[in-house]
């Protein structure tokens, strides 16, 4: 039975597995610094579909499918599903997860579903329910900046503070049995709004949010921030970051020194052009899925606070004047079980 | 610990007691044959708000609260919120469940939301990582109407297949320490496609989905369907109802002496002008947490597979020619925990 853990948080008594993980991205990501080491490069923004949405859901279904593949299993080992994105309904996920057959839990949570579904996926295993479940989360630029925003040919400038929504797909499969990573524990946010209301300036709508949940995940289970190799936000980008750090300074915590954003590390600043960063469910999904999750397995980094971060607005809510309000969520992976919170 | 059962059903090892529930509704909900049942009946649409999304949102808000105080609960005794609903980005509980500052997952389930909830919320009840969790579903019939079909002001006639989105939320506290009803097992949905593409008939889109997930249940617990007082699907209406029975039929099963509809129940058919009943989130959340959920308390109803039922559509999809997936989500109510599935 897992225990619930100082104000929100848990921690696993079982050993719930990573055993593999697939990334699929679009080409922007794949000319970034981490192309290497994504699974999947696609050449265009339509993947041989007739639109954007439908091209996400091809994603999607390739992916988690490549998840599997990797796990050597067969989709049909797989007891349950939990995958979210940005496009109205969810639709992403939906139309993607329709031919794999397997129980689908659809999850909303912003740019923080990756670690919705981790935590989730997590919990149900832990439960005894299940004892291999698939997780993810996709999203697709152009589909996301047309709802969201502007139709693409429009050519609408974009301000400094905006970010890059990621296109792709990043997947996991949780097992209760298998080798590190594990996930040890888990720290669930709050809606937290900080009056926000500019949507080219998610990273400061968010920053508050994973501000809340790196400081309960640490007063949880009574850590100092250099317990982890590694803090990682999901999409802040640089503004937010900034400001993540900065928060938390306020309540004498310093996290600068071993906490990145992976809304940083998918695309090359000087060369990319994406102003603050990248942004989307993906973005987290596909750095952790690719990038981090090759350094736990070599033992780079053996302890991770991973916190997907989300804006939780709509463009209806936008134009009704609503402010943005935020929710990430915090993963703990550790390589050691034994040795872990 | 839970144990996995069949093909993709649950059973609980812990006592999951739904210790309350709260409903509210809008006008038309409050006038139809279970007015009396409901806690709460709007006097109009708006709920004080200037918009039909903020005033979801207020609904959502102030159901969970009345769900945590029939409780004789704080709403700090709360460890997570599961809720979900139809506006784009879940605004509907982002923005309600913003002030509660609690854990939050969201969830996306089209209509079979509410069934999500229950189940995630009984699954993390039995992992041990809370002891207290508050699940619900919300829908709001001008909202929905404006974002899915047309815009209420045009007049748009609506035929005949098409059904009526239930205004209102409906929640439940679940908890590991309390009395019957108690959530006994689950059995998680599959995306099912029927390959309806005509927004106004969800009764079809979703009756396949229905059907499936029912049969799963009884196949999985291997169960005739008298072992049920009553099934319950969600929101599938004359239309969807009728084909749901039909097509269990077909695999030799009989339900049509113990099941019925949430959107045939709640609604009057002669005076209502729904056409094919109600629909929406809120459907199954509120004729459950009002109706179904008095009648399991007096020991009228002592064993119920409750099933709400979700069409997976966005306007975007419909628009771009995709068929409507169909997904449901099959809940087991008992009042007799030994004795029971």
């Amino acid at each position: 039975m897992a225990k619930h853990i100082g104000k929100q948080s848990i921690k696993f008594e079982n050993k719930i597995s990573v055993i593999s993980t697939a990334s699929t991205v679009g080409t922007k990501e794949g000319e970034g610094p981490l192309g290497q080491y994504f699974d999947v490069i696609l050449r265009d923004a339509v993947d041989g579909e007739d639109s954007w949405e439908k091209a996400e859901s091809k994603i999607v279904k390739d992916n988690l499918s490549l998840a599997v593949k990797k796990a050597e299993l067969n989709m049909s080992d797989i007891e349950y599903i939990f995958s979210g994105d940005l496009l109205n309904q969810g639709t992403g996920s939906a139309y993607g997860i329709r031919d794999l057959e397997r129980p689908f839990f659809g999850l909303y949570g912003a740019c923080s579903t990756f670690g919705e579904s981790m935590c989730l996926g997590a919990v149900m295993i832990e439960s005894g329910g299940a004892s291999k479940v698939l997780v993810g989360a996709s999203s697709h630029f152009c589909a996301a900046e047309k709802q969201f925003r502007f139709p693409l040919g429009l050519g609408t400038q974009r301000p400094l503070t905006s970010t890059w929504t990621v296109t792709g797909d990043g997947a996991a499969v949780l097992s209760k049995d298998g080798n590190a990573p594990f996930i040890t524990g888990m720290t669930t946010g709050k809606i937290v709004d900080f009056g926000i209301t500019d949507a080219n300036n998610m990273g400061a709508a968010m920053a508050t949010a994973a501000a809340d949940v790196i400081l309960t995940n640490l007063r949880d289970f009574n850590l100092s921030p250099d317990y982890y190799d590694l803090i990682i936000t999901g999409d802040l980008g640089y503004v937010g970051k900034e400001l993540t750090i900065d928060l938390l300074k306020k309540e004498g915590v310093d996290i600068s020194k071993n906490y990145t954003d992976c809304g940083i590390e998918i695309y090359d600043r000087e060369s990319q052009d994406t102003h603050s960063g990248g942004s989307g469910c993906a973005c987290s999904a596909v750095t952790f899925s690719a990038y981090f999750f090759d350094k736990m397995k070599k033992g780079e980094l053996n302890k991770i606070l991973f916190v997907p971060t989300g804006a939780l607005m709509s463009s209806t809510s936008v134009q009704q004047g609503e402010s943005i309000p935020g929710i990430a969520h915090a993963v703990v992976l550790e390589n050691s079980f034994e040795g872990g919170i």
